[in-house]
């Protein structure tokens, strides 16, 4: 009987399990039925821009932590698909930072021309998953939101691909709930308009602080102060910026900090803190636990759940790497589930998982962040057929991007780099990223000179 | 071997149900094991306020939907417990429109005393039920949040009272995605002071509308617009409120209606669009499906899942009456559960249901309805020994608060009424509605010439 294999997700790394599957099958290859089901009603992932915040119109918590006037923040160059190239996908070399809707353009590019759309089942979302050591099969339960119904179905092997970037962390903190103003988290910020005029308090002192911060600075917020728990980071603000300690209470409209100091008149605090890796349809013995981390542990490859392999786990990880990451876990795995690689016993897997997570607990800095990640991706990339990806050159290009931060959080989105899978250079952007207002693709894509894309 | 009872929610009702069996186990009858699962850190339901908003500290939808400054809508004369009143928890009258602080003392001072919280689980979430047929069990399915564990138990009888004003009902207006600020649903409003000097629009016509913009204008909001989809509330608003008929669509923060006019420089936009029943944890077999209702069909007494009468609901009508219609209900099917009452057999308990629910469709105004829910009760409590209550002047008052209401949209809470229970006048609140800003127990029981409660 052919295997049947279930994907939870369609986001970046479901996709990439997708296209995985389907090369190998155009190649000629035997491969297993797939059903991928989405939770909302289309791929992308966070991606999938959606004005909703907290529930969603079937009562579901709401995938997306995305907003408005986001741009990536890495440069194009560092995720770009060694099989699907962005000028490919284009039909020219477009600047290194495009905004969500143009990534969005791209991720779904290259899976509608693969026709896999045929496996996603969207408006469906997984409830439950269990596993049956006598038939060797998991069931799988879905809700199917639209119809208000649900099923389950056998499957032999699952894919969780559901992010997770999407529960949001929330400490508590003496006072917030007194507060006189607005509290949120990053993954309910949407518009930073809201914000201009404003005296508004970060929590957090990593990318979505850094990012909503001068979001809010772009589109006009009058005062922004950060609150650090470990490090601040440190970057040339433009005035009106701080770097706090941490957040001791807040009493009316006033924060208090861990050295004594304060802020006046915040008008809203937004807590950059976080999320949380959030399985809710695993059962416990199935569940990966872990923090946001480099290297999560049990899980061999970074993918396989070592106490049941055919459990397989895509896009776990904390990312330096994304798309081309998911793409190396998701043709590794393929192989695995295709015989074409043999996993050792669970001692060996265990073992070599540990090695990882040791390493891991060790990293002191962002370099040395870049590089453990850039041998994680070598080290899988090695055992597929997945196309060429010089990945030491993506390792530069992401420390020299950490360089250019350094050098000017407003400006580093000015710069460009040159393509590791076609080796063009990127055109700069028509305008400085503190001036381009407008995110849309039409806008990015309008270059004067240029040809629209498609 | 002893019966058990699983109880779905420790709010009002499913505190009702515990009360309720309680009561009869005191009086000396032999009562089923109970376990009550909630997945809040306390009891109290709605009125156990959470600053939290979207997802909370478990990445569990947040159930709470009341705000900071709210008080109750009607006159707690309608509400009272039949054997609990105000006067003998508060120890001295109240005013009659405590704020929700004063409830929630109340709800849980009754509960407290009798010594039911050993019953509860809180930090527990259910997530499925399911039946077997051959054993006449339920499984319940539950998670323990804080140790992050999944662990099933069997019962003979299931309480649903997981409420139904949590999970907002948010449908999409034209251009709602690229308005230039602020969008969310009633669910997540907490604090007026947020709205001070704004233009808020506020779309639905009922309690939420009602109040959350009279609460808005109480902390400062420049200007409120309604917008309304079947017909206009009509109260003498004060300046700077208008009605405007449905919504159409949403360009920059220009808002356009049925009508061809507009709202312009809108500044949020509020969904006071109502809720969903929301059953998450049930299979279709036994999930209600409905809307907002006054009697939801399928429901015997509003209460028993017809087609499995040992399911039962607790609060899923839509309400005038509340905690002592709670009441009515707990003791309805806490009686059927020791058997002194008979269940009649399907067809007999679905046509009867079936009349409610055709007389309901018949009702044309809330004088009407109050009349409809009095009957309802009426007819439960006459089969019980639940203390006297007499619902003919409950429903008499509920009358007279929509005069009230008509009278005065910002005065109404001003007035004072007698308790059904007690035979007392309620003493007027030492400050006008419109001028206590402050909400909290102590500020609304340290009433000059009177003592502090408790
Ligand atoms: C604010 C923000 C900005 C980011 N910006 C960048 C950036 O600039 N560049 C970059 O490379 N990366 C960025 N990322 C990182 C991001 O994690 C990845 O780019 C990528 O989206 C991860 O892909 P994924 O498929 O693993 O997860 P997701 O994109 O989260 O997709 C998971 C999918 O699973 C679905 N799902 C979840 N639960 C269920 C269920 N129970 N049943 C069915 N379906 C379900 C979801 O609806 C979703 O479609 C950003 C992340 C955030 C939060
Ligand atoms: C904004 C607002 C204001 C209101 N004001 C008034 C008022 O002034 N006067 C009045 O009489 N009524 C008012 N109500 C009506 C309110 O519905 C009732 O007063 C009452 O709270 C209903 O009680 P309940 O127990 O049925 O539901 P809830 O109060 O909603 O309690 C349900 C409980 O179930 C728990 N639960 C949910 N899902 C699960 C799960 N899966 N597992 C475990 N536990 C779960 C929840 O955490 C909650 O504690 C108001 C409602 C709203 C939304
Ligand atoms: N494209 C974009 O522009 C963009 C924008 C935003 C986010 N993102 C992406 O989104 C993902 C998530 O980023 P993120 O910044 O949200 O999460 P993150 O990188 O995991 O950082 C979490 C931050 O929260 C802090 N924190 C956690 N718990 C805390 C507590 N109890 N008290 C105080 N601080 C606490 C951490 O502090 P410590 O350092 O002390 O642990 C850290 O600074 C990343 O992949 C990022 O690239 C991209
Ligand atoms: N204590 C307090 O002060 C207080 C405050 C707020 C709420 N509450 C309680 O909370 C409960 C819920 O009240 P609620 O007002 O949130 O809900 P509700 O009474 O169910 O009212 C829902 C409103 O949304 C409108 N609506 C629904 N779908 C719509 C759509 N697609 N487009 C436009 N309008 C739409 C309805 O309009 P139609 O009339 O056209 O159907 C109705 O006006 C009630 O029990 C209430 O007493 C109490």
């Amino acid at each position: 009987m052919t295997k049947r294999i279930a994907v939870i997700g369609a986001g970046p790394s479901g996709l990439a399990v997708l296209r995985a599957f389907e090369s190998a099958r155009k190649a000629g290859a035997d491969v297993p039925e797939m059903v991928c089901y989405e939770k909302q009603s289309n791929w992308g992932g966070l991606w999938n821009y959606t004005w909703r915040t907290g529930l969603d119109e079937f009562g579901e918590p709401v995938h997306g932590s995305m907003y408005r006037y986001l741009w990536s923040n890495g440069p194009k160059e560092c995720l770009e698909f060694a099989d699907y190239s962005f000028e490919e996908h284009f039909g020219r070399p477009i600047p290194s930072y495009p905004p969500r809707a143009v990534l969005h353009d791209y991720i779904a590019g290259r899976v509608e021309r693969s026709g896999v759309r045929q496996y996603c089942k969207f408006n469906h979302a997984v409830r439950d998953v269990d596993f049956d050591a006598a038939t060797d099969k998991f069931s799988v339960t879905v809700t199917d939101l639209v119809a208000q119904q649900r099923f389950t179905e056998e499957f032999d092997y699952v894919f969780v691909c559901n992010g997770h970037f999407s529960t949001p962390n929330v400490p508590y903190f003496e006072g917030v709930e007194k507060f006189l103003g607005r509290v949120l988290h990053a993954h309910d910020f949407r518009c930073a308009d809201e914000f201009a005029g404003k005296h508004v308090l970060m929590i957090g002192s990593s990318y979505s602080a850094e990012d909503i911060a001068t979001q809010c600075h772009k589109y006009g917020a009058a005062r922004i102060t950060f609150s650090y728990r470990t490090k601040p980071m440190g970057f040339e603000w433009p005035e009106g910026f701080e770097e706090k300690p941490l957040l001791t209470k807040v009493v009316g409209r006033t924060c208090y900090f861990k050295d004594g100091s304060t802020a006046d008149d915040v008008d809203a605090i937004v807590f950059c803190t976080g999320y949380q890796n959030h399985y809710p349809f695993l059962p416990d013995h199935l569940k990966l636990v872990t923090r946001t981390s480099l290297y999560p542990g049990n899980l061999y490859k970074g993918i396989f759940w070592e106490q049941n392999p055919k459990l397989m786990y895509v896009g776990a990880q904390d990312q330096f790497y994304t798309f081309n990451m998911f793409d190396a876990q998701a043709w590794y795995a393929r192989d695995v589930v295709l015989g074409r690689i043999t996993l050792p016993d669970y001692d060996t897997m265990h073992a070599d998982s540990e090695a990882w997570v040791a390493r891991n607990g060790q990293l002191e800095n962002a370099e040395q962040m870049i590089d453990f990640q850039t041998d994680y991706v070598r080290d899988l990339l090695a055992a597929t057929d997945y196309p060429h990806l010089d990945v030491d050159t993506v390792a530069r290009l992401f420390k020299e991007w950490e360089h250019h931060k350094a050098e000017g959080i407003l400006t580093y989105r000015d710069r460009a780099y040159r393509s590791v899978i076609t080796g063009t250079m990127a055109p700069s952007h028509h305008t400085t990223w503190m001036k381009a207002m407008d995110d849309s693709l039409e806008a990015f894509l309008n270059q004067p000179g240029q040809q629209a894309a498609e």
